[in-house]
C-alpha cells in the first residue's frame, strides 16, 4: 500500500470543467506515486447531506490505509475550517462543515486537526478553490507519510460539524422516518434501518405508508413485483428503500428528501 | 500485467451516488495492486442493449488479460445468473442477461462458470447490488489469479443468455437494416456492416432512406457536407452510420434505435 | 515518472459510450504502464474553446513529464492536422484547430510535428475517430519514449491554430470585457484579469456592470454575499468571475459567453 497509496476523491465539481483535473495534477505532482480513485464528483451543487451519505456509504469498503478527499464546500473562503480527520482505518481531508457527518457518527477511534500549516498547501491559496489549494497538496502530503499531526492544531471531535441525521420515531402505533437520500435509479432511501425496524414489528409484516400510497409488507429483491408497481424493500446499505419497479419513483411521484414515511404493524 | 491487473467497469449506476465508489473499494481491498480503469457507468439505467453494444466496441482494444465487469442488471436478486465468462484473451464478469451478447457471437474459444462459490463473494450478499457484493469480489479475486473454474460449476455456452440482434434483410432490390444504437453525439448506428453492404451494392453508390429523408451517397467522413445536412457514413466500428452534420440527430429528428434504414442501389 | 508515466485525456465524448473506453484499451494497449487521468470527457460537444480553456486551467499542475491528449475535433477526417506539441514541461497531442491556444500563449519553448508516421497509429485509421486510432496509440508511443520528432515533420509555430481571445480594451473611463467561459457552478469566467485590472484601476473601488446589473466592488470569497446576491470576484485562475451567491448566475439570467463587461472606476 504505502508505495502506491490510494487517494478517494468526492466532489459536487461536476465532470465538465477543469478543477478535477486540477487537483489530480496537483496531487500527482507532490506524489507522482499516489493512485487516484474518482468516487463521485456529481454530488448535487453544495448538498453537504448528499456528500456524507454517499462517503457514509462508500469509505468502508476501501483497504485500510485509504485518504478520503471530500470537497463539498458552499462555504470556501469563510470561517469553516478544513481539517483531515484521521480513524482507526483512514484519513479524510476536506472542510468542517458536515461532509464527514457519518464518519463521526460510525468510528470509535478519531483525531482531528485543523489544517493551517501552510507548507502542505499550494504556495499562493484561493479563497475559491480550497480543493485544490489545501485540500489536495495536503492528502498528497500524507500519502508520502506526513503525520496528520503535523498538519495542524489539534481540534476536539465535539467540535466539529455533524449535521442532523432525523432519527425515526414511534408514536403510538406508528413509527415515522424519512427519505434521507434519492439514487440515481430514482429509489428512496429512507432513515430506517433493520435494527430499528426487527425492534417495532419482530417478525411481523408491515404496512408502509409514503405520499398517500399504502405498500403491504417488504420485497427481497428489485426482481419482485411487476413493472410499475412501488415496493418496499431493503437497500444494500441496511436501510428501507422505496422503489418503483424499473422506473424512477423520484421523477414520477416527486417524492425526495424530507418526504414522509410510515410505518404500522400489519395484522 | 499479471502483478497490476487490469479491471475495467462499465454499468448503469451514473456517478452521483456510492455504488461505484463501494465497487471500486471492494475490489482494492481484495486486491489493492488491480489497476481501475472506468469504461462508462452512464449506459441508461437497465439498458442491456446498450451496454453490450459499448462493451462490444471496447473490449478489443484491452491487453489480454484485462478483465471486464458489466454490471447492468435489472434482474438483480432474480433467477438469472452471476457468471464468468472466459475467452482467449479475456475474463468476463456479470450477469447472465445479454450483456456479453457482442463477446459470444465474436469469440471462438469460451468457457462460462456460475458463480456460486460464496468464499469468492462478500461476506453478506444483499438482494440488490451484486455489483459491490458479487461481481467486484470476483473480479479481484480472479486478478490475484484465481482460476474461473473455481468459482462455480460450467455453464453451457449454448445457454448463455444472448439478445437478439437484428440481421439486415435483403428484399427484391432493397437491403433493410435499422439503427441498434445512439452515440452521445446523437449519430444513429445501424446494423448495416461493410461486408453487408459490399456484398448488396459491390462499388455501386447507394441511396439510404431513414424516416423519409433519402441520402445519396456514403461520405468518408464528418467533416464532409455542410451543417445540418443529414450524412451516411462508415462509423468507427465498422457500421453504417447517418448523422447530421455538427448537431445531434437523434435529438432533432427523434429518430432512435429500431428506426427502419432502406438500403437502394443507385443508377 | 518515467516507468508509470502520466496520460491524461480531455475529450467532449461524454461518459456513455464506448469512445472513452477503446482510447483507454489501445493506450494500455501499447504501454500496459501508463497511467491514464481523465481530466473531463464532458466538454460540450465540438466547443474547442471549452476545451482549450478547462486545458488551460489544468495542465501546468501536473507532474513534468505529463502527456496531454485532448480530442474535441469537429473537424475530423478533414484537413486539420494532427499533432504532437511539446514544451519545456509537457507534451500535447491531438487536433491542430485551437485546443492548445491557451499552451501555446503561455509556453516560451515549443516543437509541434505532424502526426503522419502511420507505424505510430492503429494500424487501419477510420476517418471518424482519430481519438482512438491516431492520438492514443500517439500518446502511448511518447509515454514508451519515441521522441515526438519521430512522429512526422516539424510544423512552424506561428502555424499552428490559436483561437482569437479577445482581450479588454480600455475605452475612456470603462474597461471593457467579456465572458469567456462558464464553469459547473454557473459562475462566469470572464477575460479580465488580475494584471489587466491592477493597470486599470489601481487601489481603487470598481463597478462592474454586466446585462444592466450594476455590482460594486469586488468580494474576497464565494461565502462573502447574501444568497441569492451577485457578486465579483477574482477565480481560482487568476481571472474576474462573476458569480450568484449558492445558485446558478448562467441558468438564472441566461448570460454565458461573450456577455460584455463593463468596469468602471469608482469614487
Amino acid at each position: 500500500m504505502t508505495d502506491r497509496p490510494i487517494i478517494t476523491l468526492l466532489t459536487d465539481f461536476g465532470w465538465g470543467d477543469g478543477y478535477i483535473g486540477a487537483m489530480k495534477g496537483v496531487m500527482l505532482q507532490i506524489n507522482p506515486d499516489c493512485r487516484i480513485i474518482d468516487l463521485t464528483h456529481e454530488i448535487p451543487p453544495h448538498d453537504v447531506m448528499g456528500a456524507a451519505l454517499v462517503l457514509g456509504q462508500t469509505y468502508p469498503f476501501f483497504p485500510s490505509g485509504t485518504i478520503h478527499v471530500a470537497v463539498v464546500d458552499p462555504g470556501v473562503g469563510g470561517p469553516r475550517r478544513p481539517l483531515v480527520l484521521e480513524t482507526e482505518g483512514y484519513r479524510f481531508v476536506g472542510p468542517d462543515n458536515g461532509c464527514f457527518t457519518f464518519v463521526l457518527k460510525r468510528e470509535e477511534e478519531k483525531q482531528a486537526y485543523e489544517l493551517i500549516e501552510e507548507r502542505f498547501h499550494l504556495p499562493r491559496v484561493s479563497h475559491t478553490f480550497h480543493g485544490r489549494d489545501i485540500f489536495a497538496p495536503v492528502a498528497a502530503h500524507l500519502s508520502k507519510g506526513v503525520p496528520p499531526a503535523e498538519m495542524g492544531p489539534p481540534i476536539e471531535i465535539t467540535d466539529l460539524t455533524s449535521l442532523p441525521i432525523p432519527d425515526p420515531m414511534t408514536e403510538g402505533e406508528t413509527l415515522r422516518g424519512e427519505v434521507i437520500g434519492v439514487d440515481s435509479f430514482g429509489n428512496l432511501v429512507t432513515n430506517i434501518s433493520r435494527d430499528i425496524m426487527e425492534a417495532f414489528a419482530p417478525d411481523e409484516v408491515v404496512e408502509i405508508e409514503i405520499g398517500g400510497k399504502r405498500i403491504r409488507g417488504l420485497r427481497s429483491s428489485y426482481e419482485e413485483g411487476r413493472t410499475g408497481e412501488v415496493i418496499a424493500l431493503w437497500g444494500s446499505a441496511g436501510l428501507l428503500e422505496i422503489s418503483l419497479k424499473e422506473r424512477s419513483l423520484h421523477r414520477e411521484r416527486g417524492w425526495g428528501r424530507g418526504e414522509h414515511v410510515h410505518i404500522r404493524r400489519g395484522k
